[in-house]
This record gives C-alpha cells, sequence and structure tokens, in this order.
C-alpha cells in the first residue's frame, strides 16, 4: 500500500464547547471509517491553544478527502455533529512525507 | 511509557531553497536522535502550499523540547542547519491526543 496522504484540520472551538466537540468526534468515528479510502484519525488538542484541535486522518489519495469524502452524505453528516461548535472556518492542509526516523 | 507530546513547527521554506532545507534535516537526524526524551521525527511538505513543511516530533515530555532541547548545543546546531532556509519564524505547537481510531 502506497504512503498515505496526511489531512490535518485545525479546528478552533468555542469556549464552553470543547467537550461537547471530543463526543461529536468519537460520534463520527463510524462515518470516517466507512469513508472509501480512509486510514486512521487523531483528535489532537493544543496544549498551549486549548480551544485549538487537530483532526489528523490518514488518506489512501488526496481526492478521497477532497472529492470522495466532502462529497458524500457522510461529510454532511460529520458537520450536523460538530459543526455548531466550530469558532470560525477550520484551516485544512494535506502532505505528505519527506523525512522520518 | 506514557503518551507522548507532539510538537509541530510549521515551517516556512525560502523559494528555491527547499531540497537543501530537506537535506539539512536529514542531516539533522542524529542531533534529534540524541536528544533527551526524544522517541520520533518526520518531515511532512504540503501538496496545496510546497513551500511549508512540518516538522513533526514526538517527546516524552514537553519539557523535553521546551527546555531540555531548546537550551542544549544540539538547538543550536540545528539552526545552523536550516536556519538560514527559513522565510520567516517558525510556529510551533504542542499537543496531546485525545481520541484515535
Amino acid at each position: 500500500m502506497s504512503e498515505p496522504v496526511l489531512e490535518i484540520a485545525e479546528i478552533t472551538i468555542r469556549e464552553g464547547a470543547e467537550d461537547a466537540f471530543i463526543g461529536g468526534v468519537r460520534a463520527a468515528l463510524p462515518v470516517f471509517q466507512a469513508a472509501a479510502g480512509f486510514r486512521s484519525l487523531k483528535l489532537r488538542r493544543s496544549i498551549e491553544r486549548p480551544a485549538v484541535f487537530r483532526l489528523m486522518i490518514e488518506w489512501d489519495r488526496l481526492e478521497d478527502h477532497t472529492i470522495g469524502f466532502r462529497q458524500s452524505p457522510g461529510f454532511a453528516r460529520w458537520r450536523e455533529l460538530v459543526g455548531a461548535f466550530f469558532d470560525g472556518t477550520p484551516v485544512v492542509d494535506h502532505s505528505r512525507t519527506v523525512v522520518e526516523t
């Protein structure tokens, strides 16, 4: 299997909604796990800025996220579960590994 | 062993210096590998913004990076190897996993 593409979505959460957001991400796991090209998901929380989370998802190919997932009912379901907790628009980036230990 | 802290340093590189920067990171691997509390390193390159790299380092504890490494000769050596290629100051964040598949 080729090296996956990593999506990092930096999401700032409204004050007081952090726990509800984390619960929403847990509830959304089956949605991601059912998506074509999905490999793994981690939600990370910043230590310096606890309102800032990073959703880190490995996809087989860039298009599995940008086309396949975003045009699927799963994306709408994801936003239903967590969108109300967002403080602003997530900042999304995709990257590939160039050096690793 | 407890869950590590992930440092993410977002580093923008001057146009044309990307390959030299990648080479500098490779040359710096032994510096990181010798640092107390170091676990692993990945350098990722953005697909949307190829001048943007993310250095992702797992440390045993936050202080292994913020105090131990930054006050060590290794940090000076790291900057010697790659600092000239930076376009601006890296943006550094530390985070912990809260959900994972």
